[in-house]
C-alpha cells in the first residue's frame, strides 16, 4: 500500500505553485509557474532516485531501472499544466501517485523486471494552446512537431518559442521512447463514481471529441438607430448556435455533451451591434458514429443559421479525437490490482480526453480514475479526499506492478 | 451659406487624432487622444475669437459675445469623444459645425443680439464610462456630479480621475449657465434619410432607451465530463436572453430596436462550461409606453430562464431616458432654415441618444440631422458626403440665427 499521507503532502506542496484566486490553481502550460512547478516535479524525482529524460515537447521522463535489461519500460502519469482556474488534482494526481509508487516500491526495496518510467505531459489542457493533449499527440504522431510549435496562444506567443523561454526544450526525440504499457491514474471530473460510492473506476472507454472555432462576421452597426431588418448581428447567430449545440447533444442522450466555453465578441461595445464574434464549440461521445453525425449536424445547421441572418461563417477544426477503447490487458490488470486490494469499483467511460488516449495508439495503455466531489473540475473548487487518492494510487501501483513483474 | 471646404478640412484634420484601425478614429472619452483633440478645438475657437469656459465634468463652452447683454446665449454643439471603433462625424460634426458657422458669421461680420456658444460635451459616447451623455446629463440635472465622477471603466479606472489625468476638470458649475436655445447638427446614424434621398432631418422626437446590465452565474466545471442534465450553463442562459431580446424588439414593430452588445464571458476557457457571464442588454422605443413594456417582459423572461436553468440572476440599470419630444419653436427654426434654403427634408425622430435630449429638459433645444452611407455608424467605415455636411451646417447656421436674432 502506498502512503496516502506523503501523496497528500506533495499535492499540497505542488498546489502552492501557480495559486489561483479562491483556492485552486492556474499554473497554465509554459508560463513561469509551469517552469517552477517542473523544477520541484524534477528535486522529488531525483531524491527518489530516478534520472531524467526530456524530449523535444518539454515532457518529462524519470526512469527507475529495472532488473532486466532487455524488457521495455512501464510507464506511468499524467500532467502537472492546469487551466486558467483550475482546481489541484486534474492530472497533478496522476504525475505525483506515480512518483509516491516508485517511494513506496524505493521503501519496500521492491525490484521489478521491467523499468518503470513516471512521465509528465507537456501542455494536456489545451487551454492556452489548442488542442488538449499536444505533446502525447506528439509522441503518438497524430500531430506533427512543427505544427505543435506554432501553435498560438492568446497573445500570439508561439508554444515552440514560451517552451524555450521557461527552458525545457529538452533534446528526446519525441516518440522514441518505446513503451511495454502506460497506466494514467486521474479523478473522474465526473459525478458518477461519487453517486455510486464506488472507490474506483476502472476506464474501458474515452469519449471522442471535436471542437470547432467558429467565426461570425456580420456588420457593425448603431443599436439605436439601425432598424432590425436591416441588422447583421453576429452576436444573435453565436446565441442560436450555442443554443443549437445544446439541443444537438441533448438529441444525442444518454451520453452525448456539447457546449460553447470560449466567446469573443467585436467590437464589444454596450451600443454597437457585434459585427464579429469567434467562439469554440466542445462536442463530445463514447460512440464515433454519434460523434461525427454531431459534428455534421453542426456543420450544417450553423452554416444555415449564419445564411438567415446574412452572415458570413467560417468552421474550423481546433481539436479531434475519435472514441478510444482501452487495452484489455492493461484494463484487466486495473480491475485485478482493485479487486485484490478489495476497494468497491466499476467501469466507467472517460468523459474528458487524456493524454492515455493518445499513448493507447502506440502501447498497451489504460486509466484509473478516483471519485471527485460533485463532479467538479475546471473549477478552482475541485476537491477530492485523501481516501480516494491514496485508493487511487494503490490502485494504480499494483496494476502497474503485474505489468512491470516483481 | 457657410464654407463646406473649410468645414471638410477641420474634420479631415480633427480624425487624424486617434486613428483607428480601418479609417475611423478611436478617440475613447477622457483618453490621451481626446485631451489631444480637446487642445486642437480650443485652437481652432481661440483663433475664431471665442472665449473658454470648462465646467467640472470637462464639457468646453466657447463663446461669441452678442450686442445685447441681457440676452442668453444661443448654444450649438455636439460631441469629440468616438467609438473604440467608431467614425469621423459622429459627434464631431455637430461640434465642428458649430465652429464653422461661428468662423462663417466672422467672415460676413454679422452680429447677432443673443451670444452664441459652441459646446463640447463630455463622454456621450458611454462606452468607456456608462452611461451615454454623461456631461451634458449632469447639466441637466439627471445625474449626481459625485456619482458621475465614480462611473468606472472596464480596468476599474474612475470618470473623476481620469478627468483629472488629462487635464480636463474646469472649474465652472456644471448646469450652471442658462440657455436661450440648443440645436445640434448630427449624423442620422441609420438609414432613411438616404433611402428617401432627402437632405435634411428635421429631428420631432428622440427614442427612449434601456441600458440593463446582467448578471448570470451558473457553475464552472468540465465540458466533457459533465453530464448535461448536471449542467447550470451560464453561456446558454445568455444565449437564450439574447433571442429573447431580440423576439421583444421584433414584437414591437415598427420602431423597436434590441440587442446585446457587450459581453464577459468566465472562465472564456474552450473545455470549461461558463460559470458566469455578465452581459449589457440595449433595449429603445419612441413610444415610453412600449418602452417600458418591452423592458418588464426581458426581466421577467430572463428571470424564467435564468431560473429554468439554474442560474442566478442579478439585473442592474445602467442607462436610461425617457423618449424625448423637441421644443416646437426650434424645431420649426430647423424647418423653416431648410425651407428657406431649398434643402429637401422630412421630420425624423432619432434612434439614437444625443446630449440635445438631456439639454431639451432645460431648454428649448431641436437636432438637425443629416444622411450618412447605408446607415451605418458605430463603425469606421462610417462615412458622409462633403455635400451631405456643408446642407447641415447650412440649416444649423440659419436655425441658429433664427433664435440669436441678427
Ligand atoms: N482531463 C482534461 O481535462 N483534459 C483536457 C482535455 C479535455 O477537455 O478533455
Ligand atoms: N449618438 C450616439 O451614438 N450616442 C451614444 C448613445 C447611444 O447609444 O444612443
Amino acid at each position: 500500500r502506498i502512503n496516502g499521507d506523503r501523496l497528500w503532502d506533495s499535492l499540497m506542496e505542488m498546489a502552492k505553485i501557480g495559486p489561483g484566486l479562491r483556492g485552486g490553481n492556474n499554473r497554465q502550460t509554459l508560463t513561469d509557474e509551469d517552469g517552477t512547478g517542473r523544477r520541484l516535479f524534477q528535486t522529488w524525482c531525483e531524491k527518489a532516485g530516478l534520472s531524467m529524460g526530456v524530449d523535444t515537447m518539454g515532457s518529462m521522463f524519470f526512469t527507475r531501472p529495472g532488473t532486466d535489461p532487455d524488457a521495455l519500460p512501464v510507464y506511468v502519469g499524467s500532467h502537472l499544466d492546469t487551466q486558467p482556474t483550475g482546481g489541484k488534482y486534474d492530472g497533478v494526481l496522476g504525475v505525483l501517485g506515480g512518483l509516491e509508487l516508485i517511494r513506496t516500491l524505493n521503501d519496500l526495496n521492491i525490484k521489478t523486471r521491467h523499468p518503470i518510467v513516471v512521465v509528465n505531459w507537456t501542455n494536456e489542457e489545451g487551454t492556452r494552446f489548442a488542442p488538449a493533449m499536444l505533446a502525447s499527440g506528439v509522441f503518438a504522431g497524430i500531430h506533427d512537431q512543427d505544427w505543435a510549435y506554432n501553435r498560438e496562444d492568446a497573445k500570439g506567443k508561439k508554444f515552440g518559442d514560451e517552451l524555450d523561454r521557461i527552458g525545457w526544450k529538452g533534446d528526446e526525440k519525441v516518440g522514441a521512447r518505446k513503451m511495454h504499457a502506460l497506466f494514467e491514474l486521474h479523478i473522474e471530473q465526473g459525478p458518477i463514481l461519487e453517486a455510486e460510492g464506488k472507490d474506483i473506476g476502472v476506464v474501458t472507454h474515452g469519449q471522442g471529441l471535436w471542437w470547432l472555432q467558429i467565426t461570425l462576421t456580420g456588420k457593425e452597426s448603431h443599436t439605436g438607430s439601425t432598424p432590425m431588418p436591416m441588422r447583421r448581428n453576429a452576436g444573435l447567430g453565436m446565441a442560436r448556435i450555442t443554443e443549437l449545440v445544446h439541443t444537438v447533444a441533448m438529441a444525442h442522450q444518454p451520453g452525448a455533451v456539447g457546449a460553447i466555453g470560449h466567446v469573443d465578441v467585436y467590437p464589444n461595445s454596450r451600443n454597437v451591434i457585434p459585427g464579429k464574434v469567434v467562439f469554440t464549440v466542445d462536442i463530445r461521445s463514447p460512440d464515433l458514429s454519434t460523434l461525427t453525425a454531431m459534428k455534421a449536424e453542426i456543420e450544417a445547421n450553423a452554416s444555415r443559421i449564419a445564411k438567415e441572418l446574412g452572415l458570413e461563417i467560417l468552421i474550423e477544426e481546433a481539436g479531434h479525437f475519435d472514441p478510444v477503447t482501452f487495452d484489455e490487458g492493461c484494463v484487466t490488470a486495473v480491475r485485478n490490482a482493485a479487486e485484490r486490494l478489495g476497494y468497491s469499483h466499476r467501469n466507467i467511460v472517460s468523459g474528458a480526453g487524456h493524454d492515455a488516449c493518445w499513448i493507447n495508439r502506440v502501447a498497451p495503455t489504460a486509466m484509473v480514475m478516483c471519485p471527485c466531489v460533485g463532479g467538479l473540475s475546471h473549477n478552482e473548487d475541485e476537491e477530492i479526499s485523501k481516501e480516494w487518492a491514496t485508493a487511487g494510487t494503490d490502485v494504480l501501483m499494483h496494476a502497474v506492478l503485474e505489468k512491470a513483474e516483481i
